[in-house]
């Protein structure tokens, strides 16, 4: 669709997660859209009008131009494609492209001349240009690029970074400044003209794909590197014992201090998006040593947090090994049922190594698909007088107003630790904090 | 002075320069107030109503209750004493704490009981505690702890980290939130008193005068981290061919994007306290990876822009070796007269180890005391056609405000590189920018 009509558009996306979900059910408002996602089960509820993630309510998915499927052909009448899966790492480390490769590929065997392809997914710089648009060619066919001379027709390509916040309920898709670019100036135009429609915040247009991509990615990657300097910093200060609260309450006190806190990073976006940033650069051969060392630190986190755990016990004087624990909180973020990612499960496995033995309490987390987590002891009811120490790890808004200290305590045995990592409760109630 | 009657207060400053300069002028509107400083030149100029670094004017000088000495027997009256002296890093980057000392020795000859000496100069935590009221005590003779039982009497200690910006004429010292701490409940709450007393914007009284200089240091070190992540971004971004301008503005749109610019760091404070924290928490065991992952990086820049400009050079086809340039601006900060630890005297050096012949043109700057800069060739009138390049590197409003574009090209020969580092331009109309 070089030429932009309301009626004749006809949108398909990609991937129906945190980002393409809210994106087709918000397109459908103006458009024809349908949403398309390798995952049968989650099409079949998206049908129903349930929305596992808790972001969209019924009434957003059971829409007039809204539908749902698993199956790709029936994307075939589109000619918007916009791509929004997930971008995550492999073990070692480095961008794990296959979901996005495949969605260029399935998406590269509906492509007709004069589509539009728009990629969200977060990436690094040249990713759309140099992986993405080489696969929509091969498998369509057809030339990205227009050949003014011969004419030869072409599809259009486009990058716009998703700014989703999972979890945050006051920021909707709407509410949020959309990055738009493409990859010649009608296409850009285009691309724009589109996210403008739906976005009343409105759109930022940019001189080129590879800005958008980056912007993304620095975005991201800032968010990586202060939470790490306060994890960094809450480190040094809990040697010189002092509360690290104490300290940031005070410093918040100057006009341009950035309110960040100490805790677990995981999730898809700050704890990954780094690491793409950083492979591009190694291969352009600049070293990332700050993005590294953020990434360091944070990754580092669970482990520190075990072995002050541990000390707390010894200081107390309760046994270690074998020591009952109780884990406040499982997912990756706050009043989030999303488990994938979590720093929690990396504490678990390094208080295990300690020979510590935790249990984790979790109402808010999506535990259904617990398989991958079967290292991790869940319970859904707490026994009194049971635990020797407890971790409150997640800050959901349920715990805080569902456990006060007091409930608390009535888990634990009369001799415990409480190491509260997200600051539940002022210092003077728990035993540490980070 | 354990207790606070405003006419029975004499304070003695000590250490004159950004930050005992206006803290004096500031308390001799409410109390008698001496300035001490070692430097007899800088003192006669005070006395005369002249403050070489443009903070105060010449009535903010001459007051009735503002004296200035340097001779320390002149605050034998004082009962309250607040050491704002510098507090550098030796070149092996270890905190210098020499002058820091000096003052606690000269202040330490001169306390009686119940006089409070405070701290402004930024340290790491426990330095107050750890250092100088340990030389106050020695050479006083006098304890600083009470001793309720024995009623032995002591001198008070506080500290409360000093939060002036250079150049910044818009918040003045009242303007600022000021943190206040004491060694003892009682010491706290005067100090706390004192300053309220003349700081507008309040104070922050914390419980330990190690959160108080915990609070201050981490205050500096997230913004030369900060610069330091934006800095390693134009490295990054540069390799990808992309304007680190056009992906700042658009990650701006982002509602918590942090707005930094990258640029060579200079300057007295956040050059330098990060070393300070590193410092500290190498003594206790931690490793301050992100802390002086950030220094690495700001340290760097220097060198970078230079061979950035040189491989400029070369783009262009201009010979590198005898290349006459001009860099325009020289102090560490813009609309600062300040040259002291300015990244540009790096800048200079590394563009002379590359065959490159720069000079610079700075009239902001001071450079009264030219010798320890005497390898940099300072010029005051520009020829024209005469420059292969220039670098804009200190964004002064007098540059912006008298030195168009046209300008600046009118003193470069035909053939030409211009490499703006702070944006001073559209990146339309130079040849490259930071």
């Amino acid at each position: 669709m070089r030429q932009m009509k309301k009626n004749d558009l006809n949108i398909g996306i990609i991937g129906l997660g945190y980002v393409g979900l809210p994106l087709a059910s918000k397109m459908s408002e103006l458009y024809n859209t349908i949403g398309f996602d390798i995952n049968s089960k989650r099409v079949l509820q998206l049908k129903k009008g349930l929305d596992i993630n808790f972001e969209l309510r019924k009434e957003n998915l059971i829409q007039r131009n809204l539908s749902f499927t698993d199956n790709i052909s029936n994307l075939k009448k589109c000619n918007i494609y916009i791509i929004a899966v997930p971008t995550p790492i492999l073990k070692s480390k480095l961008p794990n492209l296959k979901m996005l490769k495949h969605a260029c590929k399935l998406v590269g065997s509906l492509l007709n001349i004069n589509d539009i392809v728009i990629f969200e997914s977060t990436v690094y710089p040249g990713t759309t240009e140099e992986i993405c648009i080489p696969i929509l060619e091969k498998v369509s066919k057809i030339d990205c690029k227009s050949d003014l001379i011969t004419n030869k027709k072409s599809f259009g390509c486009g990058y716009s970074p998703e700014r989703v916040n999972p979890g945050d309920t006051k920021r909707e898709i709407s509410d949020i400044v959309k990055i738009t670019s493409g990859n010649d100036k009608k296409t850009s135009k285009i691309v724009d003209k589109l996210y403008k429609s739906i976005i009343k915040a409105g759109t930022f247009n940019v001189k080129s794909i590879k800005i958008a991509e980056a912007a993304k990615i620095i975005e991201n990657t800032q968010r990586d590197i202060n939470i790490a300097l306060i994890n960094e910093f809450a480190m040094i200060l809990n040697k010189i014992n002092i509360n690290t609260n104490d300290v940031l309450n005070a410093a918040k006190t100057k006009w341009n201090f950035l309110d960040f806190h100490p805790g677990l990073v995981g999730g898809h976006c700050i704890g990954v998006d780094p690491y793409y940033l950083a492979y591009k650069a190694k291969v352009l051969g600049v070293k990332p040593k700050l993005v590294l060392s953020g990434r360091t630190v944070n990754d580092e986190m669970s482990k520190y947090c075990a072995l002050r755990f541990k000390d707390g016990l010894l200081q107390k004087s309760i046994k270690v090994k074998n020591a009952r624990i109780i884990i406040f909180g499982f997912t990756f973020k706050e009043n989030c049922k999303d488990i994938r990612n979590t720093g929690v499960l990396k504490l678990v496995s390094e208080l295990k190594n300690l020979g510590i033995k935790p249990e984790v309490f979790d109402p808010i987390a999506d535990l259904d698909n617990k398989k991958i987590y079967n290292n991790v002891t869940f319970i859904k009811k707490l026994n009194l007088n049971y635990y020797d120490g407890a971790i409150l790890a997640v800050k959901h808004h349920y715990f805080l107003k569902n456990f006060k200290i007091n409930k608390i305590k009535s888990y634990l045995k009369s001799k415990n630790f409480i190491f509260d990592l997200k600051n539940f409760f002022s210092s003077k109630i728990v035993d540490d904090q980070l």
